[in-house]
């Protein structure tokens, strides 16, 4: 007997059928004597639906409003889901964030779990009564609805899974488990059966969709052995676990990219003392944030060009904060670039094995793919490259380190 | 200044534009220094829509379940209303059932409120913060979420506006207040100012729609003055309130019907004692309410015709129970008969005022209209007549009772 938590997207229990599937898939664990917990998203189209009806009455709104408004899509479908485990001949109740209760700070509309009672709910699971939890919500001070921000599904999922002791989260979606690289880019892409927590956490940072970043936070922090894998289609998925359960350690375990990328480039500023804080001073202030970064030094030393990058969104902000520091720095042109993707691969078989770099580099070089600029980690390195070649180098560096299928 | 609960149903708040609109009438009266409370109901569509997923996940839900997931169309509904408020520069937050609370009893999808709290909402009014409470809902014993039954905003308004001492309940709907009769039907009915708490009762049971009758029992049970009035007209509208409010009292304040009726005639029963339980017993175990009785004598005194009316919507169900007990019950023939309406009269002058009846029944003889069957309480006289004579029914006894506006 295990205790499992299961949770379910938006897209799994977007209609009346698909949850009479989720209750089957339930029904299932029940019947194999493990003890179950189910989290549920909203219905698939539902939260947007009720984030534009906040936005109509007014754009800039109260997050507790919003909050309020918007949790209301997962309480449907708890109930709902409940109703088809019922119908299953499975014994279930639904669970809002405030029955739990799933106490939140009151960061609304993006808080953060604070404590969650598990009390009620064991005892309801070890009477062989499923619980129905809505994920995304809880409550925060004063008794006010909270919501965990988008995704926040995941991190109930798992912050749940932890609270209850769970032998295992799993994340059932509409993608069958992480991939060595995007499929649809790569045909020779394969299915992972684990990978590391920290690998995942680095793939979830950098672009791949599979896992919110904070849900394999709190699973790192937690060590909450968490599966992603499919509702449809009735295979097993990826595992996400402690480094120590792999065996048999890739060099890289995958090849991601992230296309919410800009750069800029200030070409001929002053090379003086203080002209970085003077650049990124204001960029920070604003709340945004610069990842990478390459400083060419002219060969007089007196003038130097800055490189870096953002988040797209955050671009036009990012210019429109340099163009009113254009006395104080003293540039001869300015120049964005939305046109860039950063290119990564993860694994942390790097940590023991030197060299990654200079594969990667090596592959890209023979398809004739410039770097403009690198950043690394201790389990990954990423480029940035100019956009078109997005699809060229993924699967060129899924190649080069020996990930393609057979 | 004056403390008022304002309460706004599906079509008042069935669109952003209309939940603007509802917020302008809010404002309009705290800026006229009033202690506001404000209470929603799902927006129009919302609660069917609900409903209809229940029913398609499984038609013999958990009550408690579906209470679940339809109370969330009333918790949008706050939060939104909440946010139209605050964007038209009024303070305002929303309010769930639980967070109140208002504590029902255990009978989910139609429970009754045992118990508001109101402290917290009279501090926030107190301070001008705009209570916005989610009608329909409560919150049941073990912290369940519990509905009050279709209609139960209005239910809701009453409670709150007696929990918080309020000095009127206004019923925001699609209609300008009472009239003496439909005026789709009577082109002369006139809008009624103020009417008696007992007469408004009567013509809610009788199927006036303006008022759900557990709305008027409560406003009469703790005498909370209650307005009906127009969300989109900028009219006063009717008042119901105790009978000393009213100094000029009319013998009858309106005339209604209800389509809703159904006839059966035995034709031909034996005349013995107990046969009425024979037939009446059955039909009450199974919670079909009979309404009308009428029994013709025969002239032996050895048969005689039963005849009685029941909800339409339970016509079927009493044929099937009566056909059981036909041996036992031994009549000649059983008619069933869809196609009658019942015609009622109210207004407290009649305590004080003979001849009602005879009015009543002179006006539709001169009209040829046959009376089936009679029932009377102290302020009204109902008759069940052809459903092909409504209309001209109600008409003439409208211009009988001298209700026919100038």
């Amino acid at each position: 007997m295990a205790r499992l938590v299961m949770k379910f997207g938006g897209t799994s229990v977007g209609s009346v059928d698909r949850m009479k599937n989720v209750a089957a898939k339930v029904k299932r664990e029940v019947e194999a004597g493990n003890q179950v917990a189910v989290v549920v998203s909203a219905m698939s189209g539902e939260t947007n639906r009720l984030v534009d009806l906040c936005k109509q009455v007014d754009p800039v709104h109260d997050q507790r409003e919003y909050d309020t408004v918007v949790a209301a899509g997962e309480q449907v479908t708890t109930g709902l889901v409940a109703m088809a485990l019922q119908s299953a001949g499975v014994k279930a109740r639904s669970w809002q964030g405030w029955q739990v209760p799933i106490r939140t700070n009151d960061m609304h509309g993006r808080a953060r779990i604070a404590e969650i009672d598990g009390a009620a709910m064991l005892r309801d699971m070890a009477a062989g009564v499923v619980p129905v939890v809505a994920g995304f919500q809880g409550v925060g001070p004063g008794d006010r609805i909270a919501t965990l921000g988008r995704g926040g599904s995941d991190t109930s999922a798992v912050a749940l899974a932890a609270a209850l002791q769970a032998d295992r989260c799993d994340i059932y979606t509409d993608v069958d488990g992480v991939y060595t690289a995007d499929p649809r880019i790569v045909k020779k892409a394969r299915k992972l059966d684990k990978i590391t927590y920290e690998e995942m956490l680095e793939l979830a940072s950098l672009g791949a969709k599979v896992l919110q970043t904070r849900s394999v936070e709190m699973a790192m922090n937690h060590r909450v052995r968490t599966q992603v894998l499919s509702s449809f289609a009735d295979v097993a998925g990826t595992l996400v676990v402690d480094e120590e359960e792999i065996v048999e350690k890739q060099i890289v375990s995958g090849v991601t990219y992230s296309a919410d990328e800009a750069k800029v480039t200030l070409i001929g500023v002053a090379d003086r003392p203080g002209i970085a804080a003077g650049i990124f001073g204001p960029l920070s202030d604003a709340g945004i944030n610069v990842d990478m970064i390459v400083q060419n030094i002219s060969e007089d030393g007196k003038k130097t060009d800055m490189t870096f990058t953002m988040g797209r969104s955050d671009l036009d902000r990012a210019v429109g904060i340099l163009e009113k520091q254009e006395k104080n720095l003293g540039w001869v042109k300015l120049v964005p670039d939305r046109n860039v993707v950063k290119v990564s691969v993860v694994g942390v078989g790097m940590r023991s094995h030197a060299g990654v770099a200079h594969i990667m580099f090596k592959a890209l070089a023979e398809k004739n793919i410039n770097i403009q600029a690198i950043t690394t980690s201790e389990i990954k390195v990423s480029v940035l490259i100019s956009a078109d070649y997005t699809e060229l180098a993924v699967r060129a560096l899924h190649t080069a380190f020996g990930l393609d299928a057979e």
